[in-house]
């Protein structure tokens, strides 16, 4: 499976293409970082951000894109300059209907280095590591999209085993429900029959 | 000019095409709510919300695209959907080379009733009353989005005038700054050419 990897933001959005082989092994395919100018307006960086992913995209045809999700920041506006980014990203997926997941900061974290609230320093050692690269991937932007690939990878079989449980889990209490069903109804047949008040 | 005004949201994302006249005259051409299920991925929403956008920038041909700024909600998750909605519009418009403005709420109100802390119920019967409609227009989303049309047809000769200004006061600074760097220079020749020292 190829992941293409998404660190979002305006001024620097960090991506990445991890390919995924059997059990743990992970491959960079292209790691970079793209940047808008802070003077453009807000439209034309969205646009430059568009057509920056649609070229790797193009380029690198992944099989899913996942995208750092963001919660909060201290700052209201540079959240919110990310999280309409990462939709960029988003629609540019879904327009060639490639599936699109968001992981949280810390499940990226403590997918590479075990801990939620590793350092970013960590996070960029595990990865240069787990990928094999000579050298450590920089800016940070760019070892955290190549995290976040890493992390899709890594969690999409445990997503699947989950998946499968709840539907498994979800079959099972239908089946005991129709079950309960049909004993009641096999009951209140019984009172009729026998002449008992079937409402209370 | 032809204004489409675009008031954020996944669920519920207010559209509205507003022609300016002469003076104060507006005119609604045309206005709706753009809904996604809230079932669907996030990705897919926004796609959903992007061809509509395309679908009206296609068919009202509109000289600038309005959409309310969203500084933040009491839910983050909300405002970050907004944000990327806005996002997404943003996108559309840039996409065709039209301009992107971004006004705020209290702006909106502001405009269209006064008071920037005005009601819903006091923008819609404003926005009804301005654009002479029969009816007040259904959902709040519906009358907001009109009423950002408003606010922008308004306040972009007051933009521009302020634009003016202050393009004026820049150059008088200019010259003033031209004049003094001449009256020192020419004070420093006199000093020279009496012996005086020009260094402190």
């Amino acid at each position: 499976m190829r992941v293409l990897g998404v660190d979002p933001g305006l001024t620097r959005l960090g991506v990445a293409v991890v390919d995924g082989g059997t059990g743990r092994a992970v491959r960079a395919v292209a790691v970079d970082v793209v940047r808008t100018p802070v003077d453009d307006e807000l439209a034309v960086r969205l646009l430059k951000v568009s057509d920056a992913i649609e070229a790797w995209l193009e380029r690198h045809r992944p099989d899913v894109v996942a995208i750092e999700r963001v919660f909060s920041q201290h700052n209201v506006r540079t959240a919110m300059a990310t999280a309409q980014a990462a939709g960029v990203v988003a629609l540019a997926a879904a327009r060639r209907d490639l599936p699109v997941m968001f992981h949280t900061p810390s499940e990226v974290k403590a997918a590479v280095t075990g801990s939620g609230r590793a350092d970013k320093a960590q996070v960029t050692l595990m990865v240069t590591k787990l990928l094999g690269l000579t050298a450590a991937p920089k800016p940070a932007d760019a070892a955290d999209a190549l995290a976040l690939a890493i992390c899709h990878l890594w969690r999409a079989p445990v997503r699947n085993r989950m998946a499968e449980a709840e539907a498994r889990a979800a079959e099972l209490a239908r089946n005991h429900r129709a079950r309960l069903a049909a004993a009641r109804r096999l009951e209140a047949g019984r009172r009729r029959s026998t002449g008992k008040a079937v409402s209370e």
